[in-house]
């Protein structure tokens, strides 16, 4: 995938990227989310109009399947008990005559709509804010997904549409885009991004999982979305952008073209800057609603499972309109 | 437990109790939730002052353990890759340098801070709305979690926090309150319960799980909580109160303490109110904040995942004041 | 698949024939299993002539993926700590110096070389040797695989090797064969069929799952295998064979050609005369060395896990010849 | 745990000890299974005297517990499907009515009767036959138990009854006993322990399990057993001791009584020997019956599941005298 010469080492393309490792102190394990203060909260409450609100996570365990990183495996979901129990006389045997149902389930903490730890991924031996990356052995013992469910998400979000600005139902494979673009779609909504905004962005893609055969889907799997430029991080960076929210499964485009580097957003932006990263989400309602009313900015609320030492914890987002 | 007499079954002692059954349709999966109308989530937003925000859920996955319903499994997170993969030669090989720790867990939907669905419970062979109770079997067909999730819960919510009214650290095993007590609370904190609010009551019981030896916690398990009465189930549907949710493991004590029978609001409140109980809160933090400003109102919001044909399913709701 | 005119359910198809149930007590939970008494033991014995052993399972967890009935989940094995937790000091810190390896498994209970449990399968809500078939609820209550494990199984065992008597590498989709065939081979291949004798019959089908594309392994899955006639019932009875082992994933032809019910010699085989199945075997190089040397007969063991209240269990049968 | 004195390390106390690294091969990863050749099946077979049989195994899933090392997460069963969901209208419609129960297992893979991979615990950075330690990443590259369960273990065993020969229904926690004391009990059963023979040792410990309340079996976990000495470890390098089998979960005293070291045996025998451990067995039938009729000897087999890297496979070992 790389266009030519030798494919550089994560190191050497972010060589002199910026970060903010130390910035909110040595033990900081939430990165940009500092950034969300309850002035964001507040910027967030001034966005609700009339009171419409939307969920943005895809669902867990259908039959037929759910979007899912290549090579993960899907989702189960078991009942322990239900009614046909309690038919066949083996349900519980509850004072005064409730009966129940229960289930369990198995899943990767990454197979859904889904927050990062910040300690998800890295280069160089060292995590977010320079934590060793020894300690992820086992699970995160320092910026793991807990830290970001304890604090919770809340704050202005805007979403920024892609597809449509591109007059298209879903952006092509592979298909990128820079934070220019992302500026002239805002431009052309009639929305403002503003400093400390939550950004999400929708390329059309898992919503396109659900009338795509799978086959197609994972072929040659090969994601739109934004891509890695020096100028595209520092517009994070100075946007103090503290979460970028996409209804993709990597957040960016998987391989970036010019190099075929994998992924390396998550770095620039995770790793060193400290932006927490949503992905799976499904954005199609919201864009619809938003692109009838008008109305691109809300209260964005998520809170993450807080799994102890996870790499990621599912979420249901709910914004308000 | 009983005080004496034979135990009434559930269809004796609620058969007079009032149903929404049918209130929102045939086709009615949300029940109660339909209360929380843009209206609903405006009152919310009214409530945001100072922009300050909670999570509620408790953690999951600690090596300590959890609170969880006796004979639940403990939840089990196992790390799939992390730096020690690595380190050994045995990550995967990402074009760049990307290194990634990921992660998988087993655990039962209601093991942790939950939504039930409205199915989740029932007697008579009839769960919410009057579907089959053979509609479980399975995993839910109707009134399934994945109802409550897909809609997404935002509203006025209001603190009682018993507990602090009762000027404990934590209610007794089997200390129950009313609907009375309830109000009694309120008006002690100087907040008002509206219709159609979401109510959230303190007893410290979760709280005290963290700090109590896990075998006086589960021994005899006997929670404190509301407890059945005619009059407190026609408040509650007089109220239209959406969502109860409690810092205890299961909404209500264990065992209504005049006939024995187990958890007689899950079918008053759930199965024919349609009113949507979550959970395992832990609220500590929340109260000693609205002790501390004299605010017990506020935006709550809640995004239980969106499991398919689940009976529960885990979330971490977002409360902003 | 069903020739023509209407299919008969199995109650129909199955009503003359004969029956097991009682022989052994009303209590018995290993079916034919009674038959290998201890002069079988030492029939088998009496077959061990160079001291050499095979074992007869599938492997288990292969990145590749394993031959399992379509719509079965994959097992999943993960680590739960090795040398790379210890490099990352994520390790434990045992007193001397110890290092290990841990891990855990999810698998279905059939999902690999397995004994079926007498009450895996019935018709009319009876499962072997008449107990209701709501014993199963839950959990198998009566004929567990628990009670054939327990048991253990060894006795004289005979390959037929069907595809090398019809000079096949495997047999085809779909394609049948009768006791008179087995009778056949046994005949070719010069080796007797006594009464109480452990079947072991060999498609190469399973062994075909390794060189085929998954996709066409699956496609409109079909299994060769045994079918159905009244006097292949018969034959078995009067034969007293007491446990069925193929190299297939279902014992028999997936659908009766006459008839196109599902898998009738399950019901007729192992519900009414309460002869266990062993399924999934691997039995290509047990037959290459049978082939060689002549001897189609040899001691057979096995002891499927002890699994309590299982509907069937991995095992891992050994011969030795 | 230690008398005084610093704690050794593993690599000094063992660091004259025999090792069979190379003996087989480089490439050999079933180490003394080797010394299990035909000849030796073919002893086991002249020990089989009245075909009788006895699975070793315990019990998987029992709802009051089952014995496993202190820490590890019990085995988890689950119905996917059973009559209650045939009852209730959520069975497969099978063509021809067959109706089945499926179920699922999560356990460790040392959750029970197993059979330990010779990579499964090493020091000084190597597992058996000088493997890097590192290979055990994700899952053991080398000596895997899969190698173990393809070759199979079948030959002359021995069981040698501690508990019995002490007059003991069960070894005190912490009570040891050596090589000297097994010929000696040897002696006083009337059997000879032979080269290469398999070797059982029962010391009523998995048995009390059944019958003590699992605080006190648990409590500051310490199991009898075989302890470490130079000479024992001589004595098993000079008898080419395949396999040693016990009663236990760890198969030696958890602590060895001089030096306070954990489990200094898997060391000396597994990763330096490369001799096979199997765990968890109940032995307390077979001694019984051994005790009855004086025969102490028998064929002994054994065929642990075929994990692709496992760390352990679950067995149910069969014995035939």
């Amino acid at each position: 995938m790389c266009k030519g010469g030798e494919m550089p080492h994560a190191r050497e393309l972010l060589k002199e990227a910026p970060s903010n490792w130390g910035k909110w102190g040595a033990d900081d394990e939430v990165g940009s989310l500092n950034y969300l203060t309850p002035d964001q909260v507040l910027a967030g409450k001034d966005c609700i109009r009339s009171g419409k609100s939307f969920t943005l996570a895809v669902q867990i365990g259908r039959p037929e399947g759910d979007p899912i990183w290549p090579g993960r495996p899907a989702s189960q979901r078991y009942n322990i008990r239900d009614r046909g129990d309690f038919m066949a006389g083996a349900g519980k045997n509850y004072p005064g005559g409730l009966e129940d149902a229960d289930d369990m389930i198995i899943m990767m903490l990454q197979g859904s709509t889904q927050y990062d730890a910040l300690g998800h991924v890295w280069y160089d031996e060292q995590i977010w804010n320079g934590y060793s990356a020894e300690t992820t052995a086992g699970g995160l013992k320092k910026a793991s997904v807990c830290a970001l469910a304890e604090r919770g998400i809340a704050g202005r979000g805007v979403l920024i549409d892609m597809a449509r600005h591109r007059g298209k139902k879903v952006l092509g494979r592979g298909e990128t885009f820079t934070h220019k673009d992302v500026l002239e779609a805002a431009e052309a909504q009639g929305v403002e991004i503003r400093k400390r905004d939550i950004l999400l962005i929708r390329t059309g893609w898992i919503g396109s999982f659900y009338y795509t055969p799978a086959e197609e889907f994972y072929k040659d799997f090969l994601e739109p979305g934004l891509t890695y430029s020096p100028e595209l991080v520092q517009w994070f960076a100075d946007m103090e952008i503290p979460n970028l929210c996409t209804d993709t499964i990597a957040n960016e485009v998987t391989f970036e073209p010019e190099t075929g580097v994998l992924l390396p957003l998550h770095l620039a932006l995770m790793r060193n800057l400290g932006i927490t990263l949503a992905e799976i989400l499904l954005l199609d309602k919201l864009a619809d609603d938003c692109a009838e009313d008008g109305q691109w900015d809300f209260l964005y609320t998520a809170g993450p499972l807080k799994v102890v030492q996870g790499t990621g914890a599912p979420v249901n987002p709910l914004v308000i309109k």
